[in-house]
């Protein structure tokens, strides 16, 4: 069950750098982020799978230097599209269209609609909109590692603009909002692994509107 | 297997008005958004379960008049920070020094620089920081409801500022950024049933930096 996933996994502090995460369990952490809801489809948002260790060492020092971003075998980086364009838009739309084998009017007119509105938007407020689609996925993967009993960090503390530099994402339109280390726990230079999740009450958290 | 899960979700677009979600499917898909993991553990947003009819006939009018939002048997709304102010930021460092029963000082040190960096900055900033923590709860309390056997629709396609009026969000610095119609889907009606999910293929969504 997901619930005793989610109680399970935690934000891993120490990773054991000789234990490397089997390829087949990353791919389907992977997957886990392909296959996740998003906003009309658009999936506005590519992952990266780092495992070059120099690569990895360059990241490191622009991510506050926690120790996991090398220590885990697989760095996942989640990169979501820098802009909404009619291109990209298209793309998906034919991409349904071509998988489905038919188009449909319904369809189309909100292909028209998101081609009408979308790009002529700001582009951060598109980014935005994007990245928050890139986080629904994160989850997802987050969620997947813990079912594949693999260690992972959800990490936000690294500066975007210069991991960008690193990976070439402004190239590709992409911008990087989150990062996921992949590994295995390593119990006796982990502060966390022993302290008790803790989250808001129920009551603090859910309001009934009956 | 989460995989399985989110290969047989989909955005359901007609739900049955004749059958409800039993309440203790509905608590675990809401537990599920409160164990997700968040920025700092802040959980910077709430979950609002909505089942009251004329509530959510309301809902459904500045919601584009989808059906699923009275069809289902509940409506989940989630509900992000308007803004991290000191008061938030004490109340979850002091509860998790309540609930781990001792105080350490790595953790105070975050503390202090969280509240010397997050209240100084602008409001909408650390609402779409919020956001975005919630877009990751909501991921989870969607794979959720299909381990539950549960259909529910992802939905950003209402009206935030009057959806927060309905709720009376904005008095308690929350601001509405998705909801999530439950209940059973009506096949007969659902256009998209069975259709196939579309993704884009691995090759255009996996980069290997290796």
């Amino acid at each position: 069950m997901l619930l005793e996933k989610l109680n399970w996994r935690y934000a891993t502090k120490k990773m054991d750098p000789s234990k490397a995460v089997p390829e087949d369990k990353v791919e389907r952490i992977v997957e886990a982020a392909r296959l996740a809801p998003t906003s009309s489809g658009l999936q506005p948002f590519e992952v990266f799978v780092v495992t070059n260790p120099e690569v990895r060492a360059k990241i490191r020092e622009i991510a506050w230097n926690q120790a996991q971003v090398t220590d885990g075998s697989h760095l996942l980086v989640f990169a979501a599209w820098d802009n909404y364009t009619e291109d990209r838009i298209n793309e998906m739309f034919d991409l349904v269209n071509e998988e489905r084998q038919f188009t449909n009017e319904g369809w189309e007119n909100y292909r028209k609609m998101l081609l009408s509105t979308y790009p002529a938007r700001d582009a951060q407020v598109n980014f935005e909109h994007a990245a928050r689609q890139a986080y629904i996925a994160f989850g997802m993967s987050i969620a997947q590692a813990a079912f594949e009993g693999v260690d992972a960090t959800p990490m936000e503390g690294f500066d975007p603009a210069k991991l960008d530099e690193i990976l070439g994402l402004r190239e590709k339109g992409l911008r990087s909002v989150t990062i996921l280390p992949l590994g295995y726990r390593q119990a006796e230079g982990d502060w966390l692994v022993n302290l008790k999740k803790v989250r808001r009450a129920r009551e603090k958290f859910v309001t009934e509107v009956k």
